[in-house]
Protein backbone atom coordinates (compact mmCIF):
# COMPACT_ATOMS: atom_id res chain seq x y z
CA UNK A 1 0.00 0.00 0.00
CA UNK A 2 2.87 2.70 0.92
CA UNK A 3 4.72 1.67 -2.31
CA UNK A 4 1.28 2.52 -4.42
CA UNK A 5 1.02 5.55 -2.26
CA UNK A 6 4.56 6.94 -3.27
CA UNK A 7 3.92 6.05 -6.92
CA UNK A 8 0.83 8.14 -6.87
CA UNK A 9 2.84 11.75 -5.50
CA UNK A 10 1.32 14.03 -8.51
CA UNK A 11 4.69 14.42 -9.84
CA UNK A 12 4.67 10.96 -11.13
CA UNK A 13 0.94 10.80 -11.92
CA UNK A 14 1.44 13.30 -14.14
CA UNK A 15 4.60 12.25 -15.92
CA UNK A 16 2.36 8.69 -16.12
CA UNK A 17 -0.38 10.52 -17.61
CA UNK A 18 1.75 12.31 -19.93
CA UNK A 19 3.58 9.39 -21.22
CA UNK A 20 -0.05 7.57 -21.61
CA UNK A 21 -0.58 10.57 -23.55
CA UNK A 22 2.21 10.79 -25.42
CA UNK A 23 1.87 6.97 -26.52
CA UNK A 24 -1.51 7.06 -27.67
CA UNK A 25 -1.19 10.28 -29.54
CA UNK A 26 1.98 8.73 -31.53
CA UNK A 27 -0.16 5.45 -32.25
CA UNK A 28 -3.15 8.14 -33.71
CA UNK A 29 -0.61 10.23 -35.64
CA UNK A 30 0.42 7.01 -37.25
CA UNK A 31 -2.88 5.86 -38.50
CA UNK A 32 -4.33 9.62 -39.53
CA UNK A 33 -1.10 9.55 -41.20
CA UNK A 34 -1.42 6.54 -42.90
CA UNK A 35 -5.02 7.61 -44.26
CA UNK A 36 -4.18 10.78 -45.56
CA UNK A 37 -1.15 9.40 -47.19
CA UNK A 38 -3.51 6.78 -49.13
CA UNK A 39 -6.23 9.58 -49.72
CA UNK A 40 -4.18 11.56 -52.17
CA UNK A 41 -6.81 12.09 -55.05
CA UNK A 42 -7.80 15.55 -56.35
CA UNK A 43 -11.31 16.02 -57.82
CA UNK A 44 -14.98 18.03 -57.26
CA UNK A 45 -16.80 16.34 -54.78
CA UNK A 46 -20.65 15.97 -54.69
CA UNK A 47 -21.74 16.11 -50.72
CA UNK A 48 -25.31 15.94 -49.98
CA UNK A 49 -26.90 16.82 -46.42
CA UNK A 50 -29.97 15.11 -45.40
CA UNK A 51 -32.06 14.10 -42.60
CA UNK A 52 -34.21 16.10 -40.02
CA UNK A 53 -31.87 17.64 -37.80
CA UNK A 54 -30.70 21.54 -37.74
CA UNK A 55 -27.29 21.56 -39.82
CA UNK A 56 -27.81 20.90 -43.32
CA UNK A 57 -27.87 24.62 -45.22
CA UNK A 58 -26.10 26.11 -42.99
CA UNK A 59 -23.04 23.50 -43.12
CA UNK A 60 -23.21 23.88 -47.13
CA UNK A 61 -22.89 28.16 -46.51
CA UNK A 62 -19.61 26.95 -44.33
CA UNK A 63 -18.70 25.99 -47.08
CA UNK A 64 -19.51 28.48 -49.30
CA UNK A 65 -17.07 30.59 -46.85
CA UNK A 66 -14.19 28.51 -47.12
CA UNK A 67 -14.32 28.25 -50.94
CA UNK A 68 -14.58 32.39 -50.64
CA UNK A 69 -11.54 31.97 -48.59
CA UNK A 70 -9.12 30.03 -50.75
CA UNK A 71 -10.55 32.56 -53.86
CA UNK A 72 -13.07 30.43 -55.40
CA UNK A 73 -16.45 31.58 -57.21
CA UNK A 74 -19.29 30.14 -55.91
CA UNK A 75 -22.56 29.58 -57.45
CA UNK A 76 -25.66 29.34 -55.37
CA UNK A 77 -29.59 27.99 -56.43
CA UNK A 78 -32.01 27.70 -53.43
CA UNK A 79 -34.79 25.48 -54.17
CA UNK A 80 -38.23 25.80 -52.37
CA UNK A 81 -37.10 28.69 -49.84
CA UNK A 82 -36.78 32.31 -51.04
CA UNK A 83 -39.70 33.95 -49.70
CA UNK A 84 -38.23 35.09 -46.44
CA UNK A 85 -34.66 37.30 -47.34
CA UNK A 86 -32.15 35.12 -45.36
CA UNK A 87 -29.23 36.23 -43.41
CA UNK A 88 -26.93 34.27 -45.93
CA UNK A 89 -28.33 35.84 -49.00
CA UNK A 90 -28.24 39.48 -47.74
CA UNK A 91 -24.25 38.37 -46.64
CA UNK A 92 -23.53 36.92 -49.87
CA UNK A 93 -24.84 39.42 -51.80
CA UNK A 94 -22.38 41.76 -50.38
CA UNK A 95 -19.60 39.85 -52.81
CA UNK A 96 -21.25 39.88 -56.23
CA UNK A 97 -18.20 39.24 -57.84
CA UNK A 98 -17.20 36.01 -56.15
CA UNK A 99 -20.56 34.71 -55.31
CA UNK A 100 -23.61 34.64 -57.99
CA UNK A 101 -26.87 33.94 -55.65
CA UNK A 102 -30.33 32.62 -56.97
CA UNK A 103 -33.32 32.18 -54.50
CA UNK A 104 -36.19 30.57 -56.43
CA UNK A 105 -38.87 32.52 -54.92
CA UNK A 106 -42.39 31.83 -53.48
CA UNK A 107 -41.37 30.41 -50.25
CA UNK A 108 -42.01 26.77 -48.80
CA UNK A 109 -44.33 24.70 -50.90
CA UNK A 110 -46.84 23.70 -48.45
CA UNK A 111 -47.10 28.28 -48.63
CA UNK A 112 -48.06 27.92 -52.50
CA UNK A 113 -50.20 24.67 -52.56
CA UNK A 114 -50.20 25.17 -56.47
CA UNK A 115 -48.07 22.15 -57.89
CA UNK A 116 -47.78 23.73 -61.21
CA UNK A 117 -46.14 26.71 -60.45
CA UNK A 118 -44.02 25.05 -57.94
CA UNK A 119 -42.47 23.00 -61.26
CA UNK A 120 -42.87 26.02 -63.41
CA UNK A 121 -40.18 27.51 -60.66
CA UNK A 122 -38.08 24.78 -60.17
CA UNK A 123 -37.45 24.40 -63.75
CA UNK A 124 -36.18 27.73 -64.11
CA UNK A 125 -34.04 26.88 -60.81
CA UNK A 126 -33.05 24.05 -62.88
CA UNK A 127 -31.78 26.07 -65.35
CA UNK A 128 -29.54 28.45 -63.42
CA UNK A 129 -28.18 25.31 -61.83
CA UNK A 130 -27.57 24.26 -65.07
CA UNK A 131 -25.28 27.30 -65.99
CA UNK A 132 -23.20 26.69 -63.04
CA UNK A 133 -22.54 23.24 -63.31
CA UNK A 134 -21.24 23.39 -67.14
CA UNK A 135 -19.04 26.62 -65.67
CA UNK A 136 -15.43 25.13 -64.57
CA UNK A 137 -14.85 28.87 -63.31
CA UNK A 138 -17.29 28.06 -60.66
CA UNK A 139 -15.42 25.95 -57.63
CA UNK A 140 -18.38 25.25 -55.51
CA UNK A 141 -22.02 24.87 -56.31
CA UNK A 142 -24.71 24.96 -53.70
CA UNK A 143 -27.50 23.49 -54.64
CA UNK A 144 -30.24 24.16 -51.51
CA UNK A 145 -33.31 22.33 -50.18
CA UNK A 146 -32.58 20.61 -53.93
CA UNK A 147 -33.83 17.64 -52.04
CA UNK A 148 -37.36 18.56 -51.39
CA UNK A 149 -37.89 19.53 -54.72
CA UNK A 150 -36.90 15.86 -55.83
CA UNK A 151 -39.12 14.38 -53.48
CA UNK A 152 -42.15 16.33 -54.69
CA UNK A 153 -40.92 15.04 -58.04
CA UNK A 154 -40.89 18.93 -59.40
CA UNK A 155 -37.57 18.21 -61.39
CA UNK A 156 -36.36 14.36 -63.24
CA UNK A 157 -34.21 12.79 -61.12
CA UNK A 158 -32.60 11.02 -63.94
CA UNK A 159 -31.90 14.61 -65.70
CA UNK A 160 -30.67 16.00 -62.94
CA UNK A 161 -28.27 13.24 -62.48
CA UNK A 162 -26.73 13.69 -65.69
CA UNK A 163 -26.01 17.17 -64.86
CA UNK A 164 -24.30 16.18 -61.74
CA UNK A 165 -22.10 13.59 -63.78
CA UNK A 166 -21.28 16.10 -66.67
CA UNK A 167 -19.82 18.63 -64.22
CA UNK A 168 -16.47 20.42 -64.45
CA UNK A 169 -14.20 17.78 -62.95
CA UNK A 170 -12.81 19.87 -60.31
CA UNK A 171 -16.02 21.39 -59.39
CA UNK A 172 -17.71 20.59 -56.05
CA UNK A 173 -21.31 20.50 -55.44
CA UNK A 174 -23.29 20.31 -52.32
CA UNK A 175 -26.93 19.36 -52.03
CA UNK A 176 -28.88 19.72 -49.04
CA UNK A 177 -32.58 19.01 -47.93
CA UNK A 178 -34.15 15.82 -45.78
CA UNK A 179 -35.37 12.50 -47.76
CA UNK A 180 -32.26 12.92 -50.53
CA UNK A 181 -33.21 10.22 -52.65
CA UNK A 182 -31.34 7.07 -52.84
CA UNK A 183 -30.12 7.37 -56.63
CA UNK A 184 -28.52 10.60 -55.33
CA UNK A 185 -26.74 9.25 -52.68
CA UNK A 186 -25.38 6.28 -54.45
CA UNK A 187 -23.56 9.10 -57.11
CA UNK A 188 -22.19 11.42 -54.05
CA UNK A 189 -18.80 11.07 -52.72
CA UNK A 190 -19.77 12.46 -48.66
CA UNK A 191 -23.26 12.18 -47.76
CA UNK A 192 -24.20 13.24 -44.33
CA UNK A 193 -27.47 12.58 -42.31
CA UNK A 194 -28.40 15.48 -39.62
CA UNK A 195 -30.24 13.49 -36.72
CA UNK A 196 -31.97 15.83 -34.22
CA UNK A 197 -30.95 14.93 -31.02
CA UNK A 198 -33.09 17.64 -29.51
CA UNK A 199 -34.68 21.28 -31.21
CA UNK A 200 -35.41 24.60 -29.53
CA UNK A 201 -38.67 24.40 -31.71
CA UNK A 202 -39.69 21.98 -29.84
CA UNK A 203 -39.82 23.97 -26.33
CA UNK A 204 -41.40 27.19 -28.15
CA UNK A 205 -38.23 28.88 -28.94
CA UNK A 206 -38.71 30.75 -32.30
CA UNK A 207 -36.49 30.03 -35.28
CA UNK A 208 -34.28 33.17 -34.56
CA UNK A 209 -32.11 35.32 -37.16
CA UNK A 210 -28.49 34.22 -37.13
CA UNK A 211 -29.71 30.90 -36.31
CA UNK A 212 -32.19 29.45 -38.62
CA UNK A 213 -32.23 32.39 -41.35
CA UNK B 1 -62.40 -0.22 -68.00
CA UNK B 2 -63.78 2.22 -70.51
CA UNK B 3 -65.07 4.02 -67.60
CA UNK B 4 -61.74 3.76 -65.78
CA UNK B 5 -59.61 5.00 -69.05
CA UNK B 6 -61.73 8.00 -69.63
CA UNK B 7 -61.38 9.11 -66.21
CA UNK B 8 -57.77 8.84 -66.45
CA UNK B 9 -57.29 11.19 -69.12
CA UNK B 10 -54.20 13.34 -68.89
CA UNK B 11 -56.36 16.94 -68.16
CA UNK B 12 -58.02 15.03 -65.11
CA UNK B 13 -55.16 13.22 -63.78
CA UNK B 14 -53.15 16.77 -63.62
CA UNK B 15 -56.75 18.27 -61.73
CA UNK B 16 -56.12 15.58 -59.36
CA UNK B 17 -52.79 15.47 -58.69
CA UNK B 18 -52.93 19.70 -58.17
CA UNK B 19 -56.44 18.72 -55.99
CA UNK B 20 -54.34 16.26 -54.05
CA UNK B 21 -51.50 18.24 -53.78
CA UNK B 22 -53.53 21.18 -52.64
CA UNK B 23 -54.79 19.30 -50.10
CA UNK B 24 -52.01 17.62 -48.75
CA UNK B 25 -49.57 21.10 -48.35
CA UNK B 26 -52.98 22.93 -46.55
CA UNK B 27 -52.81 20.09 -44.14
CA UNK B 28 -49.03 20.72 -43.67
CA UNK B 29 -49.46 24.74 -43.72
CA UNK B 30 -52.16 24.47 -40.50
CA UNK B 31 -49.34 22.19 -38.75
CA UNK B 32 -46.58 24.35 -39.15
CA UNK B 33 -48.00 27.01 -38.75
CA UNK B 34 -49.48 25.96 -35.40
CA UNK B 35 -45.82 25.00 -34.61
CA UNK B 36 -44.88 28.24 -35.23
CA UNK B 37 -47.65 29.93 -33.08
CA UNK B 38 -46.39 27.84 -30.45
CA UNK B 39 -42.95 28.67 -30.84
CA UNK B 40 -42.46 32.44 -29.77
CA UNK B 41 -39.87 32.82 -27.24
CA UNK B 42 -37.18 34.99 -28.35
CA UNK B 43 -33.71 33.60 -26.44
CA UNK B 44 -30.08 33.25 -27.09
CA UNK B 45 -30.12 29.36 -27.94
CA UNK B 46 -27.06 27.16 -27.23
CA UNK B 47 -26.83 24.39 -30.02
CA UNK B 48 -24.03 21.60 -30.21
CA UNK B 49 -22.94 19.96 -33.24
CA UNK B 50 -21.66 16.49 -32.78
CA UNK B 51 -20.90 12.62 -33.96
CA UNK B 52 -18.65 11.40 -36.79
CA UNK B 53 -19.87 12.72 -39.73
CA UNK B 54 -18.77 16.03 -41.56
CA UNK B 55 -20.61 19.64 -41.44
CA UNK B 56 -19.97 19.89 -37.26
CA UNK B 57 -17.55 23.16 -37.92
CA UNK B 58 -19.17 24.11 -41.55
CA UNK B 59 -22.69 24.68 -40.28
CA UNK B 60 -21.35 26.60 -37.42
CA UNK B 61 -19.85 29.03 -39.76
CA UNK B 62 -23.23 29.10 -41.42
CA UNK B 63 -24.32 30.22 -38.74
CA UNK B 64 -21.56 33.05 -38.78
CA UNK B 65 -22.79 33.87 -42.46
CA UNK B 66 -26.23 34.10 -41.38
CA UNK B 67 -25.34 36.12 -38.29
CA UNK B 68 -23.49 38.82 -40.66
CA UNK B 69 -26.51 38.79 -42.63
CA UNK B 70 -28.63 40.18 -40.09
CA UNK B 71 -26.05 43.07 -38.74
CA UNK B 72 -25.06 40.50 -35.59
CA UNK B 73 -21.40 40.82 -34.22
CA UNK B 74 -19.82 37.62 -33.75
CA UNK B 75 -16.75 35.83 -31.65
CA UNK B 76 -15.14 32.78 -32.90
CA UNK B 77 -12.50 30.51 -30.94
CA UNK B 78 -11.10 27.67 -32.77
CA UNK B 79 -9.79 24.99 -30.40
CA UNK B 80 -7.00 21.61 -31.34
CA UNK B 81 -7.34 23.09 -34.69
CA UNK B 82 -4.91 26.10 -35.92
CA UNK B 83 -2.15 24.99 -37.20
CA UNK B 84 -3.59 24.93 -41.29
CA UNK B 85 -4.38 28.34 -42.39
CA UNK B 86 -8.56 27.71 -42.60
CA UNK B 87 -11.00 29.26 -45.74
CA UNK B 88 -13.02 30.19 -42.95
CA UNK B 89 -10.43 31.99 -41.26
CA UNK B 90 -8.63 33.24 -43.79
CA UNK B 91 -12.49 34.92 -45.39
CA UNK B 92 -13.56 35.99 -41.46
CA UNK B 93 -10.07 37.67 -41.27
CA UNK B 94 -11.42 40.37 -43.83
CA UNK B 95 -14.24 41.40 -41.40
CA UNK B 96 -12.19 42.87 -38.36
CA UNK B 97 -14.73 45.19 -37.12
CA UNK B 98 -17.39 42.45 -37.38
CA UNK B 99 -15.70 38.94 -36.45
CA UNK B 100 -13.49 37.88 -34.04
CA UNK B 101 -11.52 35.10 -35.11
CA UNK B 102 -9.22 33.10 -32.58
CA UNK B 103 -7.31 30.27 -33.95
CA UNK B 104 -5.54 27.98 -30.78
CA UNK B 105 -2.76 27.48 -32.85
CA UNK B 106 -0.62 24.34 -32.77
CA UNK B 107 -2.65 21.91 -35.17
CA UNK B 108 -4.67 18.88 -33.56
CA UNK B 109 -3.67 17.72 -30.91
CA UNK B 110 -2.36 14.16 -32.31
CA UNK B 111 -0.08 16.51 -34.05
CA UNK B 112 1.25 18.03 -30.79
CA UNK B 113 1.28 14.97 -28.20
CA UNK B 114 2.02 16.98 -25.51
CA UNK B 115 -0.32 17.45 -23.32
CA UNK B 116 0.60 19.72 -20.94
CA UNK B 117 1.15 22.43 -24.20
CA UNK B 118 -1.88 21.44 -25.13
CA UNK B 119 -3.68 21.98 -21.70
CA UNK B 120 -1.96 25.81 -21.62
CA UNK B 121 -3.41 26.20 -25.05
CA UNK B 122 -6.96 25.05 -24.32
CA UNK B 123 -6.89 27.20 -20.82
CA UNK B 124 -5.65 30.55 -22.73
CA UNK B 125 -8.26 29.51 -25.56
CA UNK B 126 -11.20 29.52 -22.76
CA UNK B 127 -10.40 32.62 -21.32
CA UNK B 128 -10.72 34.24 -24.93
CA UNK B 129 -14.22 32.48 -24.85
CA UNK B 130 -14.97 33.64 -21.89
CA UNK B 131 -14.64 37.81 -22.97
CA UNK B 132 -17.18 36.92 -25.61
CA UNK B 133 -19.58 34.66 -23.49
CA UNK B 134 -19.77 37.95 -20.95
CA UNK B 135 -19.95 40.30 -24.20
CA UNK B 136 -23.71 41.37 -24.61
CA UNK B 137 -23.04 42.92 -28.50
CA UNK B 138 -21.59 39.68 -29.42
CA UNK B 139 -24.84 37.92 -30.93
CA UNK B 140 -23.00 34.57 -32.07
CA UNK B 141 -20.42 32.63 -30.53
CA UNK B 142 -18.15 29.74 -32.17
CA UNK B 143 -16.45 27.54 -30.07
CA UNK B 144 -15.20 25.28 -32.82
CA UNK B 145 -14.18 21.68 -31.69
CA UNK B 146 -14.65 22.44 -27.89
CA UNK B 147 -15.87 18.92 -27.47
CA UNK B 148 -12.73 17.55 -28.16
CA UNK B 149 -11.02 19.94 -25.69
CA UNK B 150 -13.61 18.50 -23.26
CA UNK B 151 -12.98 14.82 -24.22
CA UNK B 152 -9.44 15.18 -23.85
CA UNK B 153 -10.20 16.92 -20.19
CA UNK B 154 -7.86 19.62 -21.16
CA UNK B 155 -10.75 22.25 -20.02
CA UNK B 156 -12.85 21.31 -16.55
CA UNK B 157 -16.56 20.46 -18.08
CA UNK B 158 -18.40 22.10 -14.98
CA UNK B 159 -16.79 25.47 -15.35
CA UNK B 160 -17.24 25.68 -19.41
CA UNK B 161 -20.92 24.68 -18.52
CA UNK B 162 -21.22 27.46 -15.79
CA UNK B 163 -19.85 29.93 -17.86
CA UNK B 164 -21.74 29.17 -20.77
CA UNK B 165 -25.17 29.89 -18.51
CA UNK B 166 -23.94 32.86 -17.43
CA UNK B 167 -23.61 34.71 -20.79
CA UNK B 168 -26.24 36.87 -21.73
CA UNK B 169 -29.65 36.27 -22.59
CA UNK B 170 -29.69 36.79 -26.04
CA UNK B 171 -26.58 35.27 -27.11
CA UNK B 172 -26.48 32.25 -29.33
CA UNK B 173 -23.62 29.61 -29.12
CA UNK B 174 -22.14 27.06 -31.25
CA UNK B 175 -20.09 24.23 -29.82
CA UNK B 176 -18.56 21.68 -32.58
CA UNK B 177 -16.35 18.49 -32.22
CA UNK B 178 -17.04 14.70 -32.26
CA UNK B 179 -18.40 13.25 -28.68
CA UNK B 180 -20.08 15.97 -26.66
CA UNK B 181 -20.46 15.16 -23.17
CA UNK B 182 -23.73 14.42 -22.17
CA UNK B 183 -23.62 16.88 -19.59
CA UNK B 184 -23.02 19.63 -22.19
CA UNK B 185 -26.05 18.25 -24.70
CA UNK B 186 -28.23 18.42 -21.38
CA UNK B 187 -28.08 22.15 -21.19
CA UNK B 188 -28.11 22.41 -24.96
CA UNK B 189 -31.21 23.72 -26.62
CA UNK B 190 -30.57 22.32 -30.57
CA UNK B 191 -28.39 19.30 -30.86
CA UNK B 192 -27.69 17.49 -33.83
CA UNK B 193 -25.47 14.45 -34.52
CA UNK B 194 -23.86 14.24 -38.13
CA UNK B 195 -23.93 10.90 -39.10
CA UNK B 196 -21.92 9.27 -41.61
CA UNK B 197 -23.91 7.67 -44.05
CA UNK B 198 -20.84 8.47 -46.70
CA UNK B 199 -17.29 10.03 -47.06
CA UNK B 200 -15.42 10.68 -50.12
CA UNK B 201 -11.94 10.23 -47.46
CA UNK B 202 -12.79 6.85 -47.52
CA UNK B 203 -12.70 6.54 -51.69
CA UNK B 204 -8.92 8.00 -51.33
CA UNK B 205 -10.39 11.28 -51.93
CA UNK B 206 -8.04 13.79 -50.27
CA UNK B 207 -9.03 16.65 -47.81
CA UNK B 208 -10.23 19.47 -50.57
CA UNK B 209 -9.76 23.69 -49.68
CA UNK B 210 -13.28 24.91 -49.71
CA UNK B 211 -15.07 21.27 -48.47
CA UNK B 212 -12.68 20.76 -45.70
CA UNK B 213 -10.81 23.41 -44.49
Amino acid sequence: MQEQNAAATPEVAADDIQTRHQRRMARKKAIVDEKIQQAQRLTGVLLVHTGNGKGKSSSAFGMVMRALGHGMKVGVVQFIKGAMSTGEEKFLRRFPDEVQFHAMGEGYTWETQNRERDMEKAALAWEQAKRFLTDPEIGLVVLDELNIALKYQYLDLQQVIADLDARPEMQHVAVTGRGAPPDLIEIADTVTEMQVIKHAFKEGIAAQAGVEW
